[in-house]
């Protein structure tokens, strides 16, 4: 009953990754497709017109947009196993809240992280850090943001994990020894097989990134 | 049983016009406390720690922030009246796509209208009318984006409105001649009381911007 399930994504994509994630931890079956983002097929134009981004989820022939918004689908659909928002409203509101605040601060601060130097990068550092230890902050010391289980902000925050290794070599800082509780976070994530299996290797994300600052013309 | 309901706000805030709108939908009475927002008081910075930021909606001394976490939050504690999300999962996530749409496009290129000249508030407007046109699009020949009833896209765009004829003022043009059917649904919007006296006059918010250009020393 679960209908045919495509996903266009492309593999060091955070965004992507949070579907994934969601998808595994729901143990729904679904076909990956690799985009190339510098050649857009036509069924990604086709699905996505107004913002020609990946990830695309596609569920019986039909596109939902916009990662945290396919998380909340994939919630909503599939609302018989783990749960990913709490069904209080106000802790529902919380949830958003947060995802909201990974989506508005620490991809635009980690790309500045790797994208600068000199004193714009400090202040990106000191930026992403300062926002880092906001989420931990909220964390507290529960498992998971979620509580007890994955959540709806786990699955929008735990992806930035795959991409620390490289923000740290780029900007040549430690974010365990700012954020240690926030890494011993990550790491409890990635002993769950939904996320270790959604998320690439910190290293091979690393050399993505080199090829990216290539391409580019950072040094 | 609706529990004490406290709107921190600030008058010509698109996002604050939101929540007054969801609230006004759902004939929600609350205590509007208006915002200096170059004073911010005790309470903003003690609700909004991290963003500090109006619209705060506060509901039994608890504070929900962000504008469309607002609505939502709204839309499920009130639950039995004036839906604004469908309850079907599909629809639901395309609204949220399309709210998410006005979000990231509406209000920064609304901005670049008024605050650039030359070229670049040409390519402004240009944008701000193909951004309009792929709403007017989603639109189609329905009454409101939610259908029948006012919905979840209509409170998140129509606030815009009473933003409009500074826009047109300051970008000399006219989004009417461009987009006759949005500005017809706008009108049909503020038929109804709920909308009508959430929003602002239009003159009054284009007096407002033009002391904004003072302030910021844009001619």
């Amino acid at each position: 009953m679960e209908g045919a399930v495509v996903l266009l994504d492309f593999w060091p994509s955070m965004f992507g990754m949070r579907t994934r994630v969601a998808l595994a931890e729901k143990q729904i079956k679904y076909e990956y497709k690799e985009e190339d983002l510098r050649n857009k097929s036509e069924l990604l134009l086709q699905m996505n017109p107004v913002l020609k981004k990946i990830p695309v989820l596609i569920h019986n022939g039909k596109p939902v947009c916009e990662s945290l918004i396919q998380v909340q689908y994939i919630d909503e659909v599939w609302n018989d196993r783990a749960p990913l928002l709490p069904s209080d409203p106000y802790k529902r509101a919380t949830a958003r809240f947060w995802a909201d605040f990974v989506d508005k601060k620490i991809y635009d601060l980690g790309a500045k992280v790797w994208k600068t130097k000199g004193e714009e990068q400090e202040t990106a550092k000191k930026e992403f850090i300062e926002s880092l230890k906001l989420l931990e902050g909220e964390l507290g010391d529960k498992t998971y943001f979620g509580g007890e289980n994955l959540g709806f902000v786990d699955v929008a925050l735990i992806p930035f994990y795959s991409w620390f290794y490289a923000y740290e070599k780029c900007g040549n800082f430690s974010i365990e020894a700012e954020c240690p509780k926030l890494i011993a976070w990550a790491k409890r994530c990635m002993q769950k097989e939904s996320v270790a299996k959604s998320l690439p290797d910190q290293e091979k994300v690393y050399e993505f990134l080199l090829q990216m600052k290539k391409i580019f013309g950072i040094e």
